[in-house]
């Protein structure tokens, strides 16, 4: 099994025509991300709708995106599901399809029922299964239930828990799991707002909706505080907060894919009930975007026709 | 179509013989209920595990449902979905297997985009492709978005939007939709909890979990309301409270599906990740029972081993 | 000692002229009040800016009210503190000045160390040292900490710990003091919103904002319900609900200070920071209380310039 | 007027024998801060207990503190009450005391109605009153309510007020100050768990509990990100955190005050309903002390019998 890198990795969209999956605006942006110094991509995360995939589109989507990784690159899968019965179905279909490693979302719909214990059986029993390292996703904001650092440090020492993306914002939890933690155990900060904290804290990496969008920045910013260059980093940082306010707080997925389409990739819009920014978001975001002086990343080309699933 | 009646519902659970369905446990409830004053029953809502079951289980559940149902009970059949797309598929097959009408959650897991502009795009959605009357149902407890009485009341003037389920605690929001609703609309109190209070602010019933254990005494109350008995209905209001507490609010699905098994009729196990009482919470569980000196209703029969679905 | 009273209390203002104390107001606003049928008032509470007052102009408007009051009135004053020494000093002198009950806030600021135990601890010694009964006020949109009604019915069995204002809107703690409380202990709804509910849930009146603005509809409600008349009451809660919700749900004592200027009592400005209400506000305002048909009560007259402590 | 310093202050504790303060105790704490390159102190902070002290009390304890600093440390004093009009009067008073700054909690008890508006007008007035320069807080574990970076920008522009102490623990809003405010104004992290997140990102200093106890090891941890040693600043940040978690997250006042008698200097009861640790929270307290081979510090002697305020 291959180590968890170190680095940044972007949360991919998925991409539709109308509300069909699409495909080869999928495979663009893949291609896009191979050529940068990305540490590889996680498909069907938060940001990727994979709550709006029914199973064949998310394995499709898995399918796709083991075809079109380039082989230095990392291929995390999200396949969190509320049941650990589907969680374990979907997590081994994934190990199949060529995922390096799946990332897990907690279960939260029954939240009061979550208890500590449930939650650490439940990621033991898809760890047990998976034929593949597994990732814990803290991500409060999606999934309501909170981690603690205990459970969290206990589980990675388990063979087949790899890692922790923490998108919580809570830099005590961080912290402490970054303290505590056992070698080896990866930890990436899981918001674009915390990279420069967390890395000096002592994160592996981040897996940031912004790496979709300024992918070089994010490294860059990796890059510096690697060089202990912390004026610098530090002048990035706030210039990418700004921007991934606008974009992924604000915005969320249907911001995140506007940005997409702005700097050159494929966005589009997402599934509904989630919406197009309004005209005046729009160009709120056009000028976030030109106030952080984002290097533009042009996808490989637009798909095509005969590429796309739609019609079906 | 069928108008939705005034009265009480349960929102029955969804049986497994280890994690697999049992459609004769089942049957077997819903056969129990055919013999009380129950206006219907609801199936796959949050009671139901509707989360833990894909599209094929829950279509099964609804057939069942269907064949089962006294032809003087009113069946509803949950279908919220994350999508919109999703969410009107299920609610079109639901329709063709019988439901009398559909109850659907909002979408959360993007809550921040979950506007109210967004959940009143879903919800116009969902109800102008829908054959059969949608309910909605407000319950941030399992769906962290917040309903406001203005976009409810708007959508209640939708032909096709017949009612909704309150099960947020928020009394000012109840009373309000209650007072501002147009004629016609139906409002169910959500939890056992609020019966007394809602019935007495204009409510037309309840779609109650403790409706599965304890119906005969959620009718009584109902009836007592009809009747003016105000003290009479204090009393057993004050009586069903501490045993829902203990039921539903501290145990959750487990709990409902353990004390429907000490009532006599089929709860069995839940899920994982969702996971049984200890024995000190068993106990109580059992105390509270007594303590509250519930009816028993005796389910229709053990289900024969051939009537299971399991294995396969 | 008097005991509690069944009935309606309004929580009174505190007026002021500029910044400064205006106790002519004071009076005329109690004086109005004496011709109801409320069943006392309560002075230096929540909407009474008892926060913005100093020891000695609480034991002022204390003075005030209990030279102004009727006989067959009962007073109520509050006196919470957040330390327990400076709570005793100042129930002491209320009870001293007249008061026939103190009511009495929880300690807050330091909200992660006011455990249960804290709590408890706090109250008992209030209750051991004061003079006169002591209410319980669970308040927490003013004193973010939650009461339980484990501790609370134990507090109640203090021989002087002899009620409790609940405006928690929380039913389910409601419904549960209600039915485990100690006979003789009385149970106030602390917010017009919920006084339909609480009243048939078994509480024993209310200490209303609303009852300052609306004294004779709060007071007719309490009658409807002791009369059985539940439709009636409920069409006058409903017409109260939204009335109470501009009025202080979304106003605050602004809102309220200005909704008595508006029945031609003496309202007023509130202290900084608190703000008058924008010119819209101040319409909806006024529009919700023409819709609501609020009988007017009148102040028994302009306060004469020398009856005011202003200047000094 | 002397400029805000960088540097670490610690929010001194108050003192008390029995529930009488003891300035004895307090000066001798001061002096063994005199020795250290702590940049000054802060009385009646959060962590002072000046929310149980009447204006008498706290003037007093500015008194000490202003003959007990040494000349090269800054004194800030803690004036924040809920009203506009005495937080300017115990402003003022504290500017005559000796006070260099005043660092002012917003007003929270009528939450709803701080509007940002609101918040921004008490700031404004309080600093066209103050004579001493303003140093805006953020502390929504005590004060509930949320600064937005907006506002408090504006505000850093007002020549009166000189910085912000951020307790919020909120990374995004904290980078969001650093990277707009104007040049000059100071903005401290309020808690040694975010210590170095905060240096890094560009914070002037700390005002943190935790360097009552530990002031040498918070004074290390800011030279070593100034002189860029992050590895050696990351390994003391992990040791802080897990003994501030333990002193001041857990435990609170009381908690401190044990941990600063531990450590040689002169904590002592908290006011009630503040209480002592339990003995068993007591050893845990100790031991994390120990763990954190924290370097003691010795107060400057017992105060003498006669140096206490006690019996009054």
């Amino acid at each position: 099994m291959r180590p968890l890198p170190r680095g940044i990795l972007p949360p991919v969209v998925t991409t539709f025509r109308g509300e069909v999956l699409d495909c080869g605006a999928f495979r663009a942006n893949l291609q896009a991300f191979n050529s940068t110094e990305l540490a590889g991509y996680v498909v069907l995360g938060s940001n990727g709708e994979g709550i709006y995939l029914d199973d064949d589109e998310a394995l499709r989507v898995a399918d796709v995106a083991a075809e079109a990784r380039s082989p230095d690159k990392f291929l995390i899968v999200g396949t969190g599901r509320e049941s650990t019965r589907a969680t374990i179905a979907l997590t081994r279909r994934a190990g199949r399809a060529g995922a390096d490693a799946v990332l897990v979302t907690p279960p939260a719909y029954y939240r009061a029922s979550m208890t500590p214990a449930a939650l650490e059986f439940h990621y033991q029993a898809v760890a047990d299964a998976a034929e593949v390292p597994v990732l814990l996703y803290h991500v409060p904001r999606f999934c309501p239930v909170t981690f603690e650092p205990a459970w969290v440090c206990r589980l990675a020492c388990h063979p087949n828990i790899a890692g922790l993306k923490d998108s919580s914002a809570d830099v005590v939890f961080l912290t402490t799991c970054l303290k505590d933690r056992p070698g080896g155990f990866r930890v990436y900060v899981g918001t674009a707002n915390l990279l420069l904290a967390g890395l000096v804290l002592g994160a592996d990496g981040g897996i940031l909706a912004l790496a979709n969008v300024a992918p070089q920045e994010c490294v860059e910013l990796l890059r510096l505080v690697e060089r202990g260059e912390i004026e610098c980093a530090r002048a990035l940082q706030h210039r990418l907060l700004a921007l991934n306010e606008t974009v992924t707080t604000r915005h969320g997925v249907p911001g995140l894919k506007l940005a997409m389409d702005l700097v050159g990739l494929h966005g589009g819009e997402a599934r509904r009930p989630l919406s197009p920014l309004s005209p005046e978001n729009r160009q709120a975001l056009q000028a976030a975007l030109r106030q952080a002086a984002i290097r533009p990343l042009i996808a490989a080309g637009r798909p095509l026709p005969g590429d796309s699933d739609a019609p079906r």
